[in-house]
Order: structure tokens, then sequence, then C-alpha cells
């Protein structure tokens, strides 16, 4: 059985409890739910995990021993060079993952550091695209 | 039964018929066959499409009754306005798919006219990123 | 009696026919028809045609034995070298009109290839700016 | 009747005295006349000023009570933002004219901080181009 | 009892007379009598001073024999670096207050040429801000 | 009576330990007692923090149930998205506070990722633009 | 024998048949057989075509069995990814030609999407230059 | 005998008058005496003047009949097209003065409109500087 | 004996850990032993550190009472004014060590903000170069 | 019988004596005799030079009696402005050669000082880029 | 006595020998005689030196003892650091001469590495501008 | 024993001569000496040269049989391309040295053409930065 690591970065803790009108109702803990649920469809054991913290993001990477790790940096995505240094090293399968379409939004939004490491890139399908990312892993 | 234009643009037609060894073996009529076995599954009628005139793109756009667009428009996602314009007056769904991770490439692959109207975006996952779109609809 | 020839770029074709809230109810026929009849009563004989082709617009410029051309063309304008040199070529009056206010709009429709080649332009009055290049040519 | 009011800004009133075989023989008492008489027809009251001073257009603007706006603020398109916010509390119908066109020139004339409030543009078109600026406001 | 020139630039004479909703009902001659008490009970004299003209704000500077400036040189914060020189020879307290949140609008105005001379920035608060920047004085 | 949040940015808590001379004898410890002071003269409930921490001023502003955020967000107001995106969640009053004048120091600090969210801005007027800030919120 | 493909660009057509006094006289039908004369004499067998349609030029690169392109995309040159990501499938010999030096003329024709893939560049030296891209092809 | 019209910008009435340590004792009046000394011994008649106001630098270009226009536009050098558009009609001989060397100051200092018209520069040498200038004009 | 603080950021944990083919075999500890030795040598009492947290590192820099720091701040050299600040607070020697040739690497790796404080800079030299930063703070 | 000068930048003369298996085995020296065999089939007498040394270039070019120059200024190309400003005042025929396709190789080769006033461009033919630049000049 | 070094940089040898219709007769030869009469009149015993080699001219900066330096560095004026590190070592009186109005040429020659350390600037008086320089130092 | 060349370019050759309250008393003769007298230690044969000559340094990097370079090009790292294609053919190890901390000086001192060849880069140290690279290359 293939393991999967997925991070999400600061501020997703606060999904579906504050402007739910916005972000829908989902709270993250119903993602970590459907991912579970669809890992065990397609044979990964997922761990999913949330901080705010930088380095705690540098330090789950430098740590696992997952296949794979499917990464919604949030505010980092666009910010962290140690992020993006833990993940080269990481030398595995990357998948990036965003709720909302990043183009769309502030022109500072449009640069990740994420992207040129990443195998594949999901974004604009909302807690969908943590599923999808599963699926492209396969 | 809803129904989904799966548009791809210039030189998608050479898929699989040029440099196997980088691009896979998989043609461009491999791809369709998968997406419509997949639509099927899903409830989806597939028209599935590749042209390498911008204007037959903006054509497609104008005159389809789809419900949703699919579209990995190649080159023409770093240079049509005349897309772009098209694809705003569609007001329907519409999905980015690109075969690479485009952000890891030439600097003007970076540019799309087509991200900031799109609901979603999905690059990297070769073939199967058109499959993953088709689950990006439900 | 002096020629004109009216050239319509991408997209035009779907004035009045998609978003009449929008765009007005008026579609590029009735434009075509206000514009032969104040063409009658300044003297001139307009052709008026449109396309979504980029080559169509360079070709008609290259055949046209017109006195004057008006142009909009619409997405190309931000984006043809080709049409761009074909004016260049044309050595004759060009004037270059939009239906909206192209500097009121996204950053890269306020790049126009025509203007350095155009005698005067005219933007932001919908379908009258036709009737007033016209009246322009005069 | 309508009120039209035409502001034209510096070095306008320098128009036929100097260099009259680049810029015709024409004064702007000479379009001001034209402007009173095409007004006329149009059923348009024309006010008709010129001035030197960026602050006397600007308070033009904040005490008229025409219901429109025609501008040519020559030099000071491209440096005033007092102009600007002169114009957006006006909140009536702008149209911004130039006599040559401002794209075909010096970089530094591409820039206007009147086009992103105007609703029509009009320029090239030399003198006439006041005349069509009435006429589209109709 | 120290002197405290306050000095307001263009269309700020128009504050409560137009589009009441947006800037509120105070009148700059409101924000003035406010001004005046408030320095009433610092101890301070105020003088209180409105144009629409450049070369008055900097002369005012140059003449003024107070203690110290509060300035909202509205648009002119934007371009004018005569009133910067002006400031700059000034060499007293200089306070720049904004009623709005320039760093929230368009970005010309985040551009400012009183701020690299300012000892005190003040933007975002409306009226209020005047009374804060003669708090800061203090 | 309302809560009032006051969160303090990286370095800050070295105020008036190091570089007396410079940055003044007032430590951190004595800005927080003069905001408690003119809070309760204000009717203002003050919560007053520091850290270095950039996942913590997230944390606090996640958590907080406060009327009003004063921020100093020191060297992370220039890069920290992820403060960016929890203060647009939390959707009250956010007043951003610097010591200094950033718009007189380097340039990367005239970059403010706050700015664009904050009600008001404060900056140059050392320990007292937090009284200020509190005045301002009134 | 070899097989060599020339490819001209949009409004090469008009070669020789307008403004002679600028162009010269020769027209692109005296290029083509000046090609065949001198492709003759160095064993090439030499297929030229001329096309305004960007996605003509695209085809021809996927469809030919030629051992070497000659390209003159004219304005396609500055604007065509899709020219680009053809001829980096051709995976063969490219020769980019232009009749003028596009070095010293508008900043736009400073970029080539073909230099970067072209094995050599011949430019300036009128309709000679196809005839030394053929020497330069032994 | 010749007529030299010399033009002062804004701030440099200040002269002599504030901070004499920095720019010298020498006020206006002064370079105005000396100018008209230097201008007897040249065989040329002075005109000297000095305003804070845009328009008026405008007009006095405007309505001049002097045979060489010097000036030291100060501030406005910098932001002024309105003045670059006056001396652009003015077609005669123009030189620039600026008492300090512009190029060893703040960037913005940089960029002159007036140089691109003048047919001499001169910078750096103080007071001096306008004598050179009309030695420059013999 | 003087002491020199050794700081070591994110991701410098998993030196020879990870493709020690590329980053050699040598551990962070076998540097720290290395810096050690070295130290005794020359007289200086190392304290090595290693974080992969930005807050720590400025916590340390604000703590320390070593005469000097030697830091290789890894990717927060490239993103962290939280650092910068702390090391303008510090006052004393500085010098910035980099394992690789920063300036032959990625675009975004040519920044430094430690560089403008570093009193020398070290790198490509690998582990070496840390033993070279203690010989030259002698 | 006409002259031509044939220039060499710097590192030219390392050409064939180090790295051959990238630069090939031809010398300098071996391409001279190219040159000059291939100038007397087409009636050229050939002076064919080589420096290290930017001012010898320009010394060249002002002195040379020479009825064209064949210039591969190497490394000047990109830096020379002396080099551009002798090559203006030459003014008979220049044609610009380089052995590799400068344009597919670092950013800063991309801009070229000498293209701008050459008749004609030749790069990426290697050694026999010089022999069509010969056939050029016929 | 003072003593006053005189540098002529490139090309400016060919003064008054080539395209004397532009450039006008004078060879630099008559400038110097010229210097040196002004130079005997004013009290400065002049060195008049060219050369074409950017080194050449930084030792005559590094073993000069004159009492002032003016200097036309001619095109090492946009290029040369090392003659602004002479420059700057030199630390007396240096001014910057030019023949023609350099701001009205080509943009590169905008930027000049001497301008920053030079007290005075001259620029667009022709051969007249080194007697302006003269006199300058006095 | 190994063999190690030492280049120094422009106004190196001026330390210790001028201002060594600034650059302190050593010549570049002392710091020779330091080198030779280090290189003994450390079993290499240093041969140590300056110039101020940019085509010198071209070919001391041409005809060295040194075993490693060690360059401090002062001015010329940041305007020479030849040196840094010359370095590019030396193809063994290269150390820059620079005695200040150019990242700490003007912004185009940022910019080094031969930081992207170096091995490694050592700057800020003083004369005591070229032992340093000694030490490195053992």
């Amino acid at each position: 059985m293939k393991k999967v690591l997925i991070i999400n970065g600061p501020n997703l803790n606060m999904l579906g409890q504050r402007e739910p009108e916005i972000y829908g109702n989902k709270t993250l803990e119903d993602i970590k739910q459907d991912c579970i649920k669809k890992g065990g469809e397609l044979g990964f054991a997922i761990t999913f995990k949330q901080t705010n913290k930088e380095y705690e993001i540098v330090e789950w990477i430098q740590e696992t021993d997952s296949d794979a790790i499917i990464i919604n940096a949030a505010a980092y995505t666009h910010t962290s060079v140690a992020i993006y240094d833990a993940l080269k090293n990481y030398n595995k399968l990357v998948v990036e993952v965003h709720l909302s379409n990043t183009y769309a939004r502030e022109e500072f939004r449009h640069k990740s550091y994420i992207s040129p490491i990443a195998s594949g890139i999901i974004c604009g399908f909302g807690a969908k695209g943590y599923l999808m990312a599963l699926d492209g892993l396969v």
C-alpha cells in the first residue's frame, strides 16, 4: 500500500468556519475524511495535516517516508523558498493543489515557488481538487 | 445528459507520432477514446476536436451548445486574446488542461490568457489530465 | 464615388446574439445597414465584412482597392503584427474603431498594433463609432 | 436644450498662429465657431474654453452644470491626477479628444489619465474631432 | 502658542457637496472648524487653507512661519516635485494626511512625493485623520 | 466594552533595550502600559502581544474575538501573504501602525501586504502612533 | 537528393507588387525561381511556399518530409508560439531568414520565437538571403 | 541687439534666503544682476523672470519674442509636458540650466522633459551656470 | 576568548543524509566538529546551531552575547526581512556563508537580505566556507 | 578590385586550440585562408585581423580604406558603444557575423550594439558564416 | 598657475576628418589650440589628450597631478565603471563635457557613469563646450 | 607544486597610495608578498599580476598554464563579457575576490559577469580575502 502525505498550509484550518457563503460549509476535517475514503478506494494510506507554520511544512517534507506529497501551501506557495528547497530534496512525486483559481486573483498569487518542482498542478476545483490529485497519483 | 466540448489546439494532432520516447505512445485519438469512455461513465456526451487554427477554436466556442468546455489551447494559450474573448462570451464552465507542467517550462508559457476565465486548471498529468477534468466537472 | 472597406475582427459576429443586456441588441448586420445608409449619404460605397480569421483580415487589406479602411480588429488589435504589416503596405487612410473604451479595460487591451498606423482612432461610442468614423473620412 | 462644456488645455491657444504648415490655419477661435454652429444643429448649448492652467481645468469641471464635457487636456492628459479626480467627481458624460494621434507620438503620450474615465475617445482627426465628439454625444 | 498650517490640495473643496453617500456629509469647512477647536485644546493656532493650485501650495509653504505643516496634497501628492522641493526647504515638522487609504486604491496613488520628507503619515481615517495629526504633533 | 487586540511583530521585543539613542528609551512594555491606560479612557479592553513568529500572528488573528486589531507587523509587513490572508478572513476593523516612516527607508519597506486591507495607516509617530490608532478606532 | 522546404509567411506575397522603390522589383515568384535554380546547383529539391495563415505554416512543418526548412515567418516570427512548437517537433535543420535587418527596426521585431530553435539566422540581405541560406545548408 | 529670456521655475525665489550655508548667499536678484551685466558685455538684452506657476512658464514661452531662452525649470523639469510642448512650438534656441548636478541627486531628477529639445545643457556650476549659458549663446 | 555564534538555516539539517552524491557525505554535525576544532585553534568559543524556524534565527541573534555571527540562512537569505532587521540591531561582525555559489543558481537566489549588512561573504566553497569564515574573523 | 576588412574580436584567437570537440578543429588561421581563397574567387582583396583589444577594433575601423567590413566582435558585440560609434562614422557596408546562434544563448548576448548599423547579420553557421558574408557583399 | 588635464575618449580623433558637414570642420587639434589659448587667458596650464583606450584614460587619471580634469569620455561615458572608479579616487574637480546633447540621442546615451561624480556637466555646445568648462573651473 | 595565477583589475595598482584612511596602508605589492608567502606554505607557486587593461586580463587567462585563477577584476567584474568568455574557456578552478562587500555598494556592482563561472566567491574581507581564496583552493 502506497503512502501519501497531504499537507495544508496557513489559514486552511479556518475552512468552513468563517464566511461559509464564500468558501462553502466543508471544513478541513470534512476534506480529510473525503481524502481518506478516496485513498482507501485507490489503495493509498493517507496522512492529512495542516499547519500555519512554515517550518513545520519544511520538516514534514524532510521527515516523511511517503511515496508522494499533495501540497496546498496556501500563502506560503507565493513566498517560501524554504519549502521549495525541502521539496527539491524530497525527490518523489509532488502535486500542487489550490482550492481557488489563483491565476484569477491578486497578481502576487500568480507566482508559485511550488509549481516549478510539482509534477502536476490542480487549482480552482475547491475541495474536490484533493480527490482529483489522488486520482492523478494513480 | 450533459454535453461537454473538448478542444485541442495546435500541434496536439502530432501526439504519439513524433518523439514517442518524450510524449509517450498515446495518440490524440487514444485520448479521445479514453474521454468518450470516461464521459459515458459520468453521463457526459463528449465532443472531442483538434485544430491548428486559432479562428476555428474561436468559432467552436461561439457555436457550441455544450454545458462545459475543456480546453487545451496549447500554444494559443499564451498568445490568443481572440480565444479569451470567445470564452468570456461563453459564460459557462471552462476547464483548462495542459499535458505538461507549463510553469516548469519556458518563461513565456507562464502567461495564460485562459486561466483568468477558467473555473479550474489542471496541468502536468499528461493524457490523464483530460479524465481528471471530466471528473472535475461532475 | 469613394470606396470604403469596413473590417470587423473576431467575435464581432456574436454582437446582439449573446448578452444583449451588455452589448445591446444591435447585431453586426444592423451596424452594416447603418453604415451603408450613412455611406450613401456621404457618397461612400461601403464594403462591410467580418471574420474570425487573422489571415483573412490580412488578405482583405492586401486585395482591396478601397480608398480607405475602417477597422475594428477586436482581439487581433492587441496581438497581430501581420495586420500591422498589411496596413503599413496599404498606404491609404486607416481609421481604428472600438465599440468599448479599451483603455478602461484589461491592461493588455491598452496595447494596439493598429494605432501607430491609423490616422484616427475612435473608441467607446459603441455602434455609433462606425458612423463617426465615416464622418471622419469626409 | 442640453449644455456641453468644451475644455481645451495648455498650448492649444497657439493653434493656427505658429507653424500653420503643420497644424493647419485653423485657430482655436475657428474651432469654437464650428462647435457652436454644430452644437446649434444638434440642440446643444456650447461653452468653449481654453486655459494653460491645470487648476482652472479642475475648477471648470467642479463648477460646471453642463450635461457633458468634451475635453482636450493636451499636455495635462499625461500628467494630471488632479483633473482625473475632478472628472471622477463629475459623474456625467466625458469625451476625450486629441487633434493628433497621440499613440503614434512620444512614448509618454501613450499614457492618459483621462481615458480610464472617458466614455469615448477620439484622436487623430484634427479640428474635426470636436465635431465628431458632439455627434457622439447625441 | 505654536502655529500649525493645514494645507488641502485639489478637489478637497468639493467635500460633502457631491456624492455625500460616498465621502460623507462633512464639508471642508466642517473639518476646519473641528481642527480649530482641537487646536485650541492642544494650544495650537490653526491656519486652514485649501487650493486647487499647485503653485499656491508651494508658496504657502515658502511663506509660512508656522511651526509645523499638516498637508493633504490630494492629487498633487502623486505628481508634484515642486511641493516636494518646497517642503524640503521648509525644514520643520511635516505630517501627511489622506482621507482614504491611498494604498488600497489605484496603483499610481501608491507613489507619494510627500512621504519621503514627512515625519508622520496618517491615511484612511477620513476627516478624523486631521485631528489625529494634530495630536501627533504634540 | 469593546475589545482591541494589538499585535507586534518581530524584533519589537528589543525596543528600548538596544540603541536607545536611536529608538528611544521606551520599551514595548512601556507602550503596552500606555495603550492599556489610553484604552481605559476610551472604553477599550486592550490585549497587547508581541511575537517573532509569523504563524503566531496568523493564529492570534484567527482566534481573536476582538472588535478591532491594531497591527505593527514589522518585518512581516513586507513579506507575509499568510498574515494578509488571515486579516482578510478577519473581516473587522484593522489599523496598521509603524514606529518609523517606512516610506523614507529602504525600497523594500515601501511594499506592505497589510495596507490593502487596513482601514487606516499610521506611520512615523513612534510609540505615540499606537495611541493615535486607538483614538482612530473611536 | 536532399529536400528543402522554404516557407514564407504573411504579406510576403505582396513583394514586388507594391512600393517597388522600397522593396525592389523582385516578386516572390522571382525569389522562388532563384531558389530552385540555386537548389539545382547544390543538389537540393526545393519546395517553395507562401501563406498568410499561421496554421498553414504549422501544418506544413508537421507534414513535411524535407531534410531542412528555410523559414521567413515574417510577422509571425514575433508572435507565434504555435510555429515555435511545430519547429521544435521537427527536429531537423532550420534556417531563419529575413529580408530586412529586423534588429534595426521596431522594438517588437527584436523578439523572435524562431531564433532559439534555428541553427542559423540570416537577415538584411534581401532576396539574396534565401540563396545564402541554401549555401549555408550544404 | 539680441533678446534673451531667462526663466526660473518653482522655489528658485527662495535662493539665498534659506539655508545660505547650503545654497550660498546669492539671491536670485543677485543672479539677475550678474546676467544683465554679462548680457550687456555680450550684446544681449536680458529679461529675467521667476515664477512658481507652471502655466506662467508656458505662457512666457508662448508670448516671448526673444531670440533665445535660458530655462531653469527646477521641479517642473521633471514633470511638465506642458512646458515641453511650449518649447517645441518656440522653435528657437533653448539652453537648459540647473544649479546643482541633477544626475547626482534623486532618481526622479534624472528624467528631464526639457533636455530632448534643448540645444545645450549646463548643470552643477551653481549661479555661474547662467553666465556660461549666455556665453554659450554667442 | 572570543565567542562566535554560527547559525544554520532551513534544510541544512539534511546535509549528508540525502543525495550524498550531490552534497557530499559531510553532515552538519561533521561541519560543527570541524568548526569547533578550527575555532579552538583560533581561540574562538563556537556555538553552532541549526533551525528550520525563521523566528528562532531572529531570536538567537537577539539573545546572543557572541562577538561575531557566521550565518548561512539558506532559503531565508532570500526572503527574510525579519532576520535582516535582527542583524541590523546586532551591530557587531556578521559573515554570510553559502555552501554553493548562489549566483550560479536560480535568479531568486541572487537577492540576499543578508549581504547588505554582512562584513564579508563567502560562497561556493562547500563545508570549507565555514572554516574560511572563521579565519576571516581573526 | 574591392577591399574587404574582416575583424575578429576577443577570444577568437583561441579557436581550434581549446575544446576542439566543441568549437571544431578549425583555427582562426584556417578561416583566414578560407576567406582569402573565397575572396580571390569573388574579386575581393581580404584583410583578416584578430585582436582582444576594444580600442584596436575601433582604430582599425577608423583607419581602413576598405569598401566593406565584416565584423565578428565577439564579446564586444554586447558591450561596446565605442565600436558602435566607429562603425557609424565608417558609413560603408558592414556585415555582422557570429559563429554561434547568439539568440539561443545567454540573455545578455541578445543585445548587439552592432546590429542596428549592420546591413546584414549572419549567425549560427560556424566558420562558414564568413564565406556567406563575403557572398552577401557581392 | 593651476594645471588642467583635458581627456578625450574614443573616436574623437576623427573630428573634422570625416563628415565635416555634420560635425563641423574643427579638428581635435583645433579644439586643443582653442583650449590652450583660453587656458592661457585664465591662468591654466592645459594638458590636452585623446585616446581610444579605456585603460589609458584610467591611467591618465591615476597619474595626473592636475588640479582639475575636464573629460569627454565619448562612448566610454556610458559603459566604463573603470573610469568611474578612477575618477572617484581622483578626489578633485571633474567637469564632464559632450559635444552633442546626449539626452536627445539614443536611449543608451542617457546613462552616464561620469555624471554622478562630476561637479558640472556641459553638453550640446559643440567645441565651445570645452571653453565653457574652462570658464566654469575659475 | 600547483600553480596559481592571481589577477588584479583596474585601479587596484592605486591601493595604499591614495586615501589610506579608507583603503588602508597595504599596497598591492604588500598583498602580493602575503600571497607568495601563504602560497609557499600551501605548496602553491604564485603568479601575481595587475593591469588596467581589459584585454590583458583576457590574454593572461588565455595563456596561463596555471591550475587555478584567483581574480579580482575590479570594475571589469561588472561590465566585461570578454573576461567572462575567456574564463569559460579556461575550464579550471576560478575564485572571485573583492576587497569590499560589493553587495553593500552601488546597484551596478551587484551584477558580476564572473560569479556565474566562479567556483567560489569571497568579498568584504579586504586584503585578507586573497589569502582565504588560497586556502579555499586547497
